[in-house]
């Protein structure tokens, strides 16, 4: 049997879980490590779940009004100290273009670590008056962040992200933008994904540099470690003060314009690989995953077999099932374990035997069960079974997580909170004195406010709470 | 009336082409300058085009076998010096990142102006075996070329495209490979772009640095002018052996695999503009307008008008056609030049006459002829009346163009066939000197080779032709 081969290659997800990581991403050929240091190449298996969220995505962004466009990989390095806290936060990890055609640039440019600064620049000339607004523009691109410590798809030098900048009127509309967004994330994560997350606001500390307010989109994952999954910040004026976006508003007086921008990224397949997988390996969710269904033929070499997992192949696509017919030359048990640790949702095997009794074995990745079906009925039936995994995944991730949720009222019990594995809801008084303790000594962050729910004290210092925060050991 | 307005605002194209360029693709809004020279940003109305190209041949290159993926950004400069003639053709136009994260980087990072360098990195990891080949990846990606003179989408510094890089055990296969993909560029062009393209070989000049041979697809603009609107490269094992992708072959030796690269960009949307554009604007093919059909309501404030129209628009999207209902405040003289300038192939206007007449008119952009229909059947129509103009847009360009390809025997002929605004075949002995001489001489170059074509004499030296070259000016 060749199952242990590659139960042994993959590290003991319980007892090293980075190692277990690593492992996956790369036996999986998701992703590899590229010739500079901290990026990574994304190969097919990983590209194509890639391309798969952003479909989903980009339908959800076009149908609440949205258009794509693409912006500039470079910006002038003059732009980011536009807007003082925003070149803080990002100057440090920039990489600059010094050199272009033989010769040295009279000024340094950035290549884009976010975008806020040149759609800024182009929203002041496009933008002239209220007729003009909303302007509610995204865009799918590449972004780089000069990292020191990188892990693929987590944490890279360069990665693929898109981000939306739009600009309004009133406060009243980029707020709701800022918040519908938001929304429109955790749909997706959760019923695209199968991920439960939890959004709510950052502190000052955890804020995206420049913003008014950022809103998170918090991820459990099987570690207990917290994926900041996703971000919509409202940046009020500042972006818009800093780069002029004014208009003449109807009462005849000129306004600057209100801001928001929001993002998700290839982070996302990290996501799913921490808050999905096993000792097996990847378990995709079917709307994701590259492959929905494989079939194993069983003892292929018998007369009519293969042809009737051909014929099982075009009804399966026929039914809107990306299907994989694995007829290679391995053992049936090789083959299990390649695409059981690929994550590919459901297994058909069909030998001789079935065909007889015009029956076929389904193997589900996620619970690891086995149910047969009536050959005749195996589209119906597989179509079935993905949207049924679909649903189970994301229950099952949901029940994982909230046994994973606690409350302390100290900072012993954040620690042990957090050493424990589980996400942490205690008061906070809203000093960051207190939040930099915390991460001090429990190496925990604040995640988000856990909306609607109040604490009487702060876990630091006994003061009058003003939030409950999330805290959590975060990726 | 609104028409002269802007019909005053485009350069007439008869006298100054560069110019009436300009203008539609500002007016237009498809693109806008970016604050770094030669950049472009492509505004919402250019990057739908795009996404419309993106489709239609991301599902051609799945169909033929290929996957996508996504390399890093950054190559080590001393990549481009493994293969001698690329990093003479490449390193002059070349930005680069010497710092990142704060520090002076210990090796200077190529920005990629073309990836074969660090696909051929990659590739020499991951192919061992035979069994390993062919591996047929592309990725959709920006890439930057430091340019001293610029145009939006023609020429930029950083512009968008795919590039498809593959590899295979024999020749025989890459060359196939190479001449597959020119062939899908042709299909695409000619069926999706309705803009009709002569393929064929370049001369050593012309060809990619790194190739054996280039393959190119070039499309005549309205002013006579050549595009090169996309190529197919024969590698050899030029990449393959300054990279060290080998593989064991199933005779048992190691041997030295086979590459190619081929590849399109945004230029692509410039030679929608300049194959089709006319005085009023844009002319676009039904197939990559963002916008298919503009519903016109004529005398709007009239009872019923508006409802009629928004009836309309709903079986026209049933019916999968893209639709707006321009239902602002403008008269409608404005929205006829409005829409006629942004290419809409067909404009539906609809009165409280036409409503009681159970009437609806059709405004063809192409040929911008009107004709009446049915009310009833209107999404039929005009689902109808799109096939058609895709269909005529590439017969009546290919007309065009047909009639402006002439010969010529010597100098002389080449010059007055290029200031005419044609293409020109003329023979060539194949000698660079005579290559050079006509551009120095007529400012045209050697476009392709014109397959199956033979000429007696060179039309510079008069000894033999080995060739019957197209000579044109190109963009």
């Amino acid at each position: 049997m060749g199952k242990e081969n590659f139960v042994e290659q993959i590290a003991d997800i319980e007892k090293d879980f980075p190692q277990w990581y690593t492992d996956v991403v790369l036996k999986t050929k998701l992703v590899d490590y590229g010739p500079v240091k901290g990026t990574m190449v994304i190969r097919p298996y990983g590209y194509a779940i890639w391309e798969n969220i952003q479909k989903e995505l980009d339908s959800r962004f076009k149908a609440t009004g949205h258009e794509n466009a693409y912006f500039p990989l470079l910006i002038p390095m003059s732009y980011f100290t536009k807007e003082a806290e925003h070149v803080e936060g990002f100057a440090p990890e920039v990489a600059v273009v010094t050199h272009a055609g033989g010769e040295e640039l009279a000024e340094p440019l950035a290549v884009r670590p976010t975008s806020e600064t040149i759609f800024g620049n182009m929203y002041s000339k496009w933008i002239q008056s209220y007729r003009d607004l909303p302007v509610l523009i995204n865009q799918w691109a590449n972004v780089m962040r000069w990292e020191k410590t990188t892990r693929p798809f987590l944490r890279t030098s360069e990665f693929l992200w898109q981000e939306g900048h739009t600009a309004h009127a009133t406060e009243e509309e980029a707020v709701e933008e800022t918040m519908k967004m938001l929304a429109v994330y955790k749909e997706f994560a959760e019923n695209v994904l199968a991920i439960p997350v939890i959004c709510g606001r950052k502190t000052e500390k955890e804020k995206f540099a420049g913003a008014v307010a950022t809103y998170g989109m918090e991820a459990m994952m099987k570690d207990g470690k917290s994926l900041q999954s996703g971000t919509s910040h409202y940046l009020g004026q500042n972006f818009s003060k800093a780069f002029d976006i004014k208009f003449l508003d109807k009462d005849g007086a000129q306004k600057h314009a209100y801001t928001t921008s929001w993002g998700v990224s290839t982070r996302l397949i990290g996501a799913l690989i921490m808050a999905h997988g096993d000792q097996r390996g990847l378990v995709l969710p079917p709307k994701v995953a590259p492959v929905q269904a494989v079939i194993v033929p069983i003892a292929a070499k018998k007369g009519g077999v293969v042809e009737k997992c051909q014929e099982v192949k075009a009804l399966l696509e026929k039914a809107g099932v990306r299907t994989v017919l694995d007829d290679t030359d391995n053992s049936p048990g090789w083959k299990f374990n390649e695409w059981e640790m690929k994550g590919v949702p459901v297994r058909i095997e069909i030998g001789p035997r079935d065909i007889e009794a015009g029956k076929a074995l389904l193997f589900r990745r996620d619970t690891l069960e086995k149910v047969e079906c009536g050959l005749a009925d195996v589209a119906k039936e597989v179509a079935n079974l993905l949207q049924t995994i679909q649903v189970d995944m994301l229950d099952s991730a949901r029940k994982r997580r909230d046994e994973r949720i606690v409350y302390a009222k100290d900072m012993d019990g954040i620690l042990k909170g957090v050493e424990g594995g589980n996400f942490v809801k205690a008061g906070w008084c809203g000093c960051r004195e207190c939040e930099d303790k915390i991460k001090a000594q429990t190496a925990a962050t604040s995640r988000v406010f856990a909306e609607g729910e109040t604490s009487d004290k702060c876990a630091v210092c006994g003061k009058k709470a003003k939030h409950t925060v999330i805290f959590a050991r975060a990726y």
